[in-house]
């Protein structure tokens, strides 16, 4: 369990095989986000046609609405969202840095105001850590402390340090769980073991590696983190927070030949060339709300570069949007329709796009991984910015 | 092409086979209603998947936005919402009768403004008509003119009067278009005729029997559209528009007996009682919005009466919507999940909700159309109230 085959390289990307769980995970991979326990517009079926083999949900949002418990008396988060394949819980880090109503951080955890009712919330490590133990996804992620892109070396010190020390708080939690040994909870309630009850081990947890855009204290974690212990996988977070897109494939760059065999997964990215530049720097997983957000706004990926179906170009056009994509909305409906859909504020056309969107990215990344198999990402991935980045500047 | 057999009785109640251009429909049918060319949150394949055989579409608003020409020129409307079993277009005179905005009638038709941008516009019968066939549904309606449901008898016999006037306009119009003989449209531009090239009759024209709740109006208006030509499927409108609903089932009652061995089509209804009741009236074919927009709303109809998934008693329900329905919404998610869909606002909750719905009328007329086939309508009818009405006054 757990386990990551690297079965094929093309320079330093890899195509593996990622055993969970829930199943297996061909990588590269791209990882729809349901944030609030739902891929937003698309069912359990739809994501299964577009090819989804592992889904993120957001632990903050659930820990918000409905609560970890009620997800846990509903079945547990596979089953309380009807997806029965692998699926990644982010660690509620990320989401409560960048909350409007964050308030105060120190040393044991972050205080917070929820989104929804106002109410003053406390996540620390252990407590990140429980909440995705009782959601039970396949893989959970440490609790982070997420710093601004533009942050100078002291901020990112101060957050890289303090991400270390809670990592080895969240692996202790992590350990006790799923050796049994549940105790009580950080707030003094009492675990519900569901988990333990299964075989051994239901969930593995893994690091985020911060450190901003400061290459030495990436570095410098990198070494921590894998002093820290034996992990099954490292996420590499903090990145594609508002730094320039030059600067975070340098860092991944220059941090990929100190990387080890574990699976990779770069956090928040995302759009098609950030994808294609990530896995030729050794990227494995992505996640990222770009494919549902831009479709509901009505902007759709395609290999020609993105398409708004707005534009009044496709008011009484029979052809469908994307004509090399094997999903519904290509296969069925005219860029006509799917036009007029938006004009007209159906919500038909806003699933429409966002599954093609979707689609997009999990075959661009499953195009990525045959091309390396052939050892030949490098001409595709050529071939493939000469029509998607030309098309765009048009 | 548009017979209606008749394959059992039951008292007033029929089950009867429709033959259409596009497929056949069995009846008693529910209808549910793509408004824009689209059944609001709901796909092709989701439509199928709940049994839908016929789907109704609204010639204003396709007129309006995009235009019956976008529609045209996009392959007819069957293509444009890849919809390829039977269609039906109402004829707009409902929509312009219950426009807020300046709207004008005389004898040659009825001025309006778009809701979309505000321009002028005016329909005929001969515009309907065209419109209709150029939208080229299996079922065309003539174009009527529609009083409230208070409406005096005076008022009503003028609309009366006027429906049975256009009713002559539209059927003329009709056969030209069905000949072949398209001449020019009453606007003075060329009619494509793109139906006429296939077999030679694509679309059926239904008149629509008005007069209010003026028993004797209708009657006289029955008897009426009967000597104006032979028909291939009769509707009954301006009903459910406000009036009692005792005297609904009352005008329906006493019109029953009068009425040819057609199909009959009661108008924007409806309800699961109402369904019911219609159909004991020997109504066959039905539509209303209510299953999409109640579904949006997050109310659900079940064989217990409706059900607000908002409640807060769903919060942790691990049982489906409806245990007795085969839906994807009820095989596959909890009552608690759904509750969270909606009280997250995820649109995915509009969808499963609005499928649910859906599906339940399509049921619902396909357990009356297996009662009648067994001469059980009375019983059944009698345990589906007593279970349905019962558990909504509990």
């Amino acid at each position: 369990m757990f386990e990551f085959e690297i079965e094929a390289r093309s320079g330093p990307a890899r195509a593996g095989k990622l055993t969970l769980p829930h199943g297996t995970v061909d990588t590269p991979v791209f990882m729809p986000v349901g944030t609030q326990g739902t891929v937003r517009a698309l069912s359990p079926n739809d994501l299964r046609s577009a090819g989804a083999t592992l889904v993120l949900a957001n632990t903050y949002h659930l820990h918000v609405r409905p609560g970890e418990q009620v997800v846990e008396r509903l079945g547990g988060l596979h089953r309380f969202m009807a997806w029965d394949r692998p699926l990644l819980t982010d660690s509620g880090g990320f989401q409560v840095f960048s909350l409007e109503g964050f308030r105060r951080v120190d040393e044991d955890g972050v205080e917070f105001q929820s989104h929804v009712d106002g109410s003053r919330r406390t996540l620390t490590p252990e407590r990140a850590t429980e909440i995705q133990w009782i959601l039970g996804a396949d893989i959970a992620m440490a609790f982070d402390h997420v710093v601004p892109g533009g942050a100078d070396e002291a901020t990112a010190r101060d957050a890289l340090e303090r991400t270390l020390k809670w990592l080895e708080r969240c692996a202790r939690r992590h350990r006790e769980l799923a050796d049994g040994r549940t105790g009580g909870r950080a707030d003094g309630t009492a675990v519900t073991d569901r988990q333990s009850a299964g075989p051994a081990v239901r969930q593995t947890l893994w690091p985020i590696l911060q450190g901003g855009t400061h290459l030495q204290l990436r570095t410098e974690g990198l070494r921590r983190i894998l002093e820290l212990g034996s992990w099954t996988g490292l996420a590499v977070g903090g990145l594609s927070v508002g730094e320039p897109k030059a600067l975070m494939y340098d860092i991944l760059e220059r941090l990929e030949p100190k990387l080890p065999a574990l699976p990779r997964y770069l956090m928040g990215v995302g759009f098609p060339q950030d994808l294609v530049a990530a896995v030729e720097r050794g990227v494995d997983l992505f996640d990222c709300v770009a494919p549902t957000r831009n479709g509901r706004n009505g902007s759709a990926f395609t290999p020609d570069g993105p398409v708004n179906i707005r534009n009044a170009e496709h008011r009484e056009d029979p052809r469908p949007l994307d004509a090399t994509c094997d999903c519904e909305t290509c296969t069925t409906f005219s860029r006509g329709y799917l036009r007029h859909l938006f004009v007209a504020e159906e919500l038909l056309g806003l699933r429409l796009l966002s599954l093609h969107n979707v689609r997009y990215l999990i075959r661009l990344a499953a195009e990525m991984r045959a091309a390396i198999r052939r050892s030949a990402l490098g001409p595709w991935a050529a071939e493939w910015r000469r029509r998607y980045l030309h098309a765009r500047s048009a």
